[in-house]
């Protein structure tokens, strides 16, 4: 069960509005690796948790934050979306027709020309100057973006993942506005997510440290039932050896289950790509080898 | 540009057809972490590089690999399809009406009922016993599965994640199946996503050792900017301390920059839940705080 | 069945061309709440109509006015996408290289090389200057934006809703563009919109009069079986009680059935989150409590 | 900002392990009416609300309600899939080779074959005995499903729509097990859903009596500028008259604005379809009415 | 405009109720090749069309037909959804909870389990014994299924495409039912798609006649600008040349405007491939060929 | 299995930076007719081919050949990111804020002003100035785009659409630009569409030519088993006569089997639509034709 403060976890006041920027700002809320893809998907991990309790209370105790994360965004978006003092001034020199909403092709001047051009369409027709979940590009967020497989280390491997692709794409983000108020509240996030990078891969090194899984992952999987001569051996599909010239070419491999090795002209062991078998069930209709009479049924 | 060589790089025939299996299967040619997702994602990944040479020649390497892993699959797909000698044999005393394709509600046994009542219909009306390049569900592939950031690190991450979590869904294939035939493929399947696990993990040991990126991502993003004061707390959004017990609570944060530190009651560190500013735009139509006059315009 | 009439419902012809708008139009068409939506939706509830044969009647008849709905806005979209006199006449100066395909960073003013840029660009790659069935961010219409679950309450109140958030809609973009006959058409859309708003409504009215169905929905599941104690209760989840002042917190229910009652701190009426059993299926390779030894099959 | 209190709302403990309804029970958790869309509709709206601020902290109150019911549900779920002592007993007996796992064609009676070939394969292969962010059909769930509009009238019919949706599902659920703890979490739900559909209905009627909105949503739109004679009319696009026996036929219209007033026979009031002009921009390679000659750039 | 007649095109009504055949069914109505996508792709193609107003009369006329198709199918979709005769004595037997509801794990015979288990969950939650917009698999019917390029040729191949497609998919269900009904109306629909498959391609001759289009579509770009010595060559990208049998690989080519040429061994006319232009933006924290120092701003 | 070589099949360079068009050019790779499609649809279609072996090496030829050509396409992508030699000049000037990354808002002149406003954002944001796997819009490839039936005929007039399509698309973009790099790659790929056209229309014949598919597909589903009375009748479903002057008309049929026949006023054949049996099961609340009581189960 949850509950709600009526407090923000930091700043979420922009300088100015600013349309263009709160339409690539919808990548951090509703993108691939934005904020509700963590929110969510800490959720159901520890929902779904069946490992040690501290496991599951730190995954919802993240994702309880993370839903303030999503908060601070959208609150964000929607006050970028505020019609700035210059807009609202000109509205009304214009008796009240230009403004955020002048038609690129009518009056106005080329910053407002740009703007309505540019800006996201549905911030003023679907939400009406508010946040929507999705993504810079209108993608609508979904539970594609996220991961629950009970294999702990499986999905923290993808939670380390996350706060990078996160954490990479506020930084870029940073870059793209110089509104103040904006980057104060990256601030803040950047530092969440350098907390969070830090903390799955702490929780990886527990997870080995106790036992309960480890590299290859699943760990517990009978390893002499996989066909452990290509275990460890980098195969070259390519003229030309670049790829040899790596950590991953020599040397024990990072499980300590064997050595590296690297072979640069692989070998098909399989069969020749034989013909598969004539479809014996005329009644699908598929082509077969040889003209058919049509079936009788 | 590539070629392609009429040998399968492993086995890929089953025992014996089993259209159930076959839908299962369907996962790890068009699920989230099937190898269509590996193949294209580390392909996009390799055309995308801007690094050293021998990452991109890696990323092309393994991407060429995967797509003979994805021919293995869709053809054992095929393979699971083909009507079995039982079948055909049935469908013989039935006056060919009988067989896989026979309704439920109709003549047949139970097995044969639970068969088509239970297989993936579009195995039947879409693809004519073919592979789809769908999930065990039924979802189309989507490039919403992959991801190249043109951050080596952060790629790499998710290339570990999906090693991961593609080498629990065939250990769990694995269990779901007795045929040798099928486990002869998977047991090879298995060992290259050990080597790829290890592969990434030594890429990502290597990135870190030629001072290209380290941890958090993107590490030459200034971090003085980050708002360092919560960059290594663990902040504990719940009632009780479990998850206090982790690695992630104390001692040096696994980048050696800062101290884990524990905060059991965070508090909120932003202003009030103040109003949003009240829509000067009238003509958007959204609710505001006071009745409006219709607009004029 | 269908027929087709060579007549438009209303006039669909802009004064002048504007791929800008015509971008920002699509979300009539192919948007969540454009009009494929409610022409799909009213064809599939009234073909799954069980109830009188007044309703499947009324649904059909109004789906049928909406297919000439979309119609006339993909007429609409079509027009706006043809080039302009004054495209034409540069087109000619420039040797015909000019125009609305000119390149942005090529020759053209400042107009030209905003509506190259900002334009929808698949209506010159994927259309050839038509409408497509996309919102205006380009999404694809999907038939989640549809329901009908056969109970017509329930269809019925998001019947309503569609036309609210279509209407919303229409009067938005009215305020984007001011090309009169663009606006003339809108005046059309606007007053049959507000017809079937007043419509579900009606329907509404009837099926309560008619003791069809009511509030709440399904009202002929035995309310018995709820958990009447908390049936009428509003529970407020945060510090601070703003949401006690409304017509929710106090006051006979809407259904006449009960008295809203307004719990300020709701206490949680389950048991502690106790753990997940431990995975007796080993062979799922999830992460258990104990460190696991390797599965012997 | 959230917290989390680790107990449940209520019960979410099922008497017996069930694959096949958790696969049906996933619609209430990921479908387009589960609870998933009301949780983050409402947050969404509440973020986004710029009315009165009792709106916005009833719409946050309900919404952190609502993250609570997923709990509930995704327990419920990764509960019924546990194994059950039956499926555990014969494991034992089998080797460790039957189960939930068996194949369909391999050993197990006629109930194990059932529900191998039928329940979720995402829920062995995917997550691992764990709950999914989709419907009973394996879609993942999308923002497509919520609405965040700005207008409250329309969002709050949006809104009654997904709480008669949702208890409707739920409803039908009830009917669909027979397992008393899966029966009692849902006669809490439904009266959930019966006070939420209720607090809709009552937040309308609050937003008319203050004169916020009214229908036609949006109200405050000049209605003088649609095109008044037709927006009280029925208009009837089929042969027959059933359509006109209901109460939208004739009678005050809803918003008590106009009568509602049946056309038996509409007439296009549009022209004939004329042509679209020929396209003068041959650069498109659209088809034109006359062969072209090539182009020349 | 369009208006709806209360008569079926054809017959629609299935001999007996049969759950798992309805599920099946749903490809003809929501799948990628059912009738939907054809009603919505001749709409569009018709509303876009400049060509020649008997081509456009003709998408429209044809599109008017399918609205009528859709109709059927969903029909036959909700009567294969009612309760067999079978099932409500056995309900009445059962004190009313057996029936299509029971739960597989309690009573009913092997028959009602599979049903139970194996049929569209959404059929009973969602639609409530009425047709979905959705394939057999669940995937909601989506306009990426449609296209409208305004390129009369390249839009009436895809047309001859869909009904091939179609076609074959009825074929492949008149297989799995043996119910005289629903092959009753599947005879009429392939009747239909005999015609429709003509059609399309009278009308790509007719293209052709009338000098409007050719191959290689769009002709009328200019083929000068194309590199001409590879228009025409067949290239064997792989180890063998099986596939220098065909007539692709000699004689004249199809357009009657070259000679087939097969290429045992293509060779790469690009450049190696060299390296990409080192990221020259270091804000944007992709990796770069050597260690970055953080940037300053 | 396949191997890469590490050059181009042909050149792909531009000549100088177009973030603009880059936008555009996504749809070549990722969109519904890009290369993406035909590489992957070609492949599966190989896959599952079971007909006679020329035709599997020839789809798995072209099929390799496409890997190559979405190479090509990406490496242009990220080229045309590339930030130019003014761009970086500026950048200098500008103490490194400027640049392709300088805000809207902020200084810069128009034409960056434009750049920023319109480029995909994600190209900066998502992919750091590499491709995506999407398309003009910015929506993610997705198997939907393919098909693979197994039926040669059917799929091989998807490829004949699908090269025509593309062709087209390509032809277009060729006149969004006029970068000689960009033309001089499309002057290839237009060739090779060319070549890909006349393959398939060479392959349909062949498939005739050996008696293993004609029209109607599929030809061996016995004739008689359609209602033939229909199988060659245009329907017009509209007032007017227009579609009656084309070759589908009147003339023997396409595939020699008829004679086309045009049906000015088509009858329906079918019964009035009379309503659907009310529902028997009353556990699924669907509205029924009278008032129910309440369910006492």
């Amino acid at each position: 069960m949850f509950s709600h403060t009526k407090r923000f976890q930091y700043n979420a006041t922009p300088d100015a509005p600013d349309p263009i920027f709160a339409k690539q700002m919808q990548e951090l809320i509703g993108g691939q690796w934005g904020e509700m893809s963590v929110m969510i998907g800490y959720l159901f991990q520890g929902w779904n948790c069946r490992g040690p309790a501290k496991y599951r209370d730190m995954l919802l105790d993240t994702a309880t934050e993370e839903i303030g994360h999503v908060e601070m965004l959208a609150t964000m978006v929607a006050r970028l979306l505020e019609t700035s003092p210059v807009e609202a001034e000109k509205a009304a020199e214009n008796g009240g027709d230009g403004g955020i909403v002048g038609s690129v092709l009518g009056g106005g001047d080329t910053q407002s020309a740009i703007i309505n051009a540019a800006m996201n369409p549905q911030h003023a027709i679907v939400t009406g100057s508010g946040a929507a979940l999705r993504d810079s590009q209108g993608n609508p967020w979904s539970a594609d973006y996220i991961v629950s497989s009970s294999n702990l280390l499986a999905d923290m491997r993808f939670n380390v993942t996350a706060e990078s692709q996160g954490r990479l794409q506020v930084a870029r983000l940073y870059q793209l506005t110089e509104d103040a108020g904006v980057r104060d509240m990256f601030s803040f996030l950047l530092a969440r997510d350098t907390m969070h990078q830090n903390q799955w891969l702490a929780a990886i090194e527990e997870l080995r440290a106790e036992g309960l899984e480890d590299t290859p992952v699943p760990s517990n999987f009978p390893q002499e039932r996989e066909m452990s001569e290509v275990s460890y051996k980098f195969m070259n599909f390519s003229e030309g050896t670049e790829s040899q010239e790596g950590r991953w070419a020599e040397g024990p491999s990072m499980d300590g289950k064997g050595t590296f090795e690297y072979v640069a002209e692989p070998e098909a062991m399989g069969p020749e790509m034989e013909e598969l078998a004539p479809p014996v069930e005329p009644r699908l209709y598929s082509t077969p080898k040889q003209p058919m009479q049509p079936s009788s049924s």
